[in-house]
């Protein structure tokens, strides 16, 4: 193969990935849990190119900067390692996250690219193996292999890939409230917190207890349990965020109002729950009965769509170029 | 001494009060540090009745809940027993905090009906035996005790009273936000995050090391690190409540907004630094040259007033009732 195709979707964390127990391998220090939805996909291409000297990277049309070239040229070395191919490549992404949807790209984006690369070198992965390359890319990436709900499990480079959990059939309201910019990435607030924040031990060994309960609700198709943790571990993450030196605070007061709306809504008889990751927004996971009433009465807030469980990363197209 | 009035003040903790290693006690987990201030007094009148089968209490002229009365006549108790007398008494108190000004009344309460009672019930205690007495009526009693900046220490029943503290002089501005009730009372929310939150060891363990921060900061008058160390603690007390099971927020999107707002201000040259107990207000310390530039800015969010170093409690009259 010379050139691949590869489609995937970002992903929401219901147990969050906040913390590494190792930068280079990118392995997280506790497991996690999220949903691959089924709206905002990346496709990635990866053409092989014999007569270039270096990769290159477009993302929606346009070359990309050169730190976002180069996490994708280190993520191709490592197929290059393994595929005993010394060839670069063409990269050519396209991202249908609205750049005001405030939805982290790095999920859908590294597993789309490691889907891709993988084909394009000719390396046959199972979908472990996908999991685990898409990771090094960026962690979440590796939950973006997985069709819907998805477990990433802690542990060593083998240890550390996601697989498929059954659960209860969700939806999740994604409520878009800003289109600024973050005021500090993701990656830089989590190393933040791992060095400053007194919490973040407790912080570290109280997602592992979460995470259990969590993949319990799942077994038990317990949805209210499964909100329930939801909920509370987004709120425990955000306090930890917020201990930070200095602090740091993602949600913004409409933020707030919209965690305190969804409680109203539940204290109606609505079956949801909110979360937020690192930005303003608010998702709410709730059910196929409750999306739409819940969707309605929060789009006075902001934005809202309706998203449910989609597809794992996939590759749609292989060929040999002319 | 059958009849004694004391006045006494709030405070606002720098350090924050939260959490007990001692409930019956009340000895508190980590020492704090708080600026007893000048505005919204207490006068509470002690006068004992021979004739009288139980304590009474009023507030404001109305005779109080059951359960306040009990908490009264409990600290009596205390009085009683030392003083050697079993003499029951009515107590008066005129609480000047404004019921939507969102202060604590307890510290003012307590430190006022401590000092009332001690005197009419004959007892010489100083400073130290008369915050120790304080405290078992409300662990921040026993801080407004002390006039201006006091710090009041962790420790065993003897150990633990507040003491006077030099530091740079600071000025307050509090904002008023809500005159709602509180969601949780401080005394049941604190015993929630003991009990439910994982942060809650690492709070302890922060607090005391915040705390031998803040004391270096005064000693060395340096009123940026007090006020930074003060933003930073408030933060965290504020993840740890947001960290309990269920999450507790006594922030509102209001209050997020003056966090934002003492942010722009400082980026803009004024020393300000936000804090807030467990409501929505939000109270912010500042220096006596910037307190009027930060209050009328703030006042577009919410009722602001600037407020100094008050006096510690006092006996302010003393008799023998006819």
């Amino acid at each position: 193969m010379t050139r691949a195709v590869a489609r995937s979707h970002p992903n929401i964390a219901l147990v969050k990935y906040w913390g590494k127990q190792n930068e280079q391998l990118i392995l997280p220090a506790a497991g996690s849990l999220s949903l691959t939805i089924d709206a905002f996909p990346t496709t990635t291409e990866v053409t092989l190119d014999d007569r270039a000297t270096a990769d290159t990277f477009s993302l929606n049309g346009v070359p990309a900067a050169v730190g976002q070239t180069a996490r994708v040229s280190a993520l191709l070395d490592i197929v290059r390692a393994v595929a005993g191919v010394d060839t670069f490549a063409n990269v050519d992404s396209i991202s249908e996250i609205p750049t005001d949807a405030g939805l982290a790209s790095s999920a859908a984006g590294f597993s789309a690219l490691a889907a891709a690369a993988a084909a394009a070198y000719g390396l046959e992965l199972d979908s472990r193996a996908l999991s685990r390359l898409a990771r090094r890319g960026s962690g979440s990436a590796s939950r973006s292999v997985i069709p819907g709900l998805a477990v990433w499990h802690a542990g060593n480079d083998e240890e550390s890939f996601a697989e498929p959990v059954n659960g209860p059939d969700v939806r999740m309201v994604i409520v878009t409230l800003s289109t600024g910019a973050k005021p500090v990435s993701s990656r830089e607030a989590m190393r933040t917190c791992m060095l400053t924040s007194p919490f973040y031990p407790a912080w570290v060994a109280s997602t592992k207890w979460t995470l259990d309960g969590a993949l319990e609700a799942c077994r038990d198709n317990d949805f209210t349990r499964l909100g329930r943790i939801t909920e509370l571990h987004a709120n425990r993450m955000h306090a930890l965020i917020q201990s930070a030196d200095p602090p740091i605070r993602y949600l913004t007061p409409q933020s707030v109002a919209v965690f305190d709306a969804v409680a109203q809504l539940r204290a109606a008889g609505r079956s949801c729950y909110a979360t937020a990751d690192a930005g303003p927004n608010v998702v709410v996971l709730t059910t196929p009965e409750d999306a739409e009433p819940v969707a309605r009465h929060l789009a006075e807030l902001g934005e809202t769509r309706i998203v449910g469980a989609g597809p794992g990363a996939a590759v749609i197209e292989r060929g040999i170029e002319p």
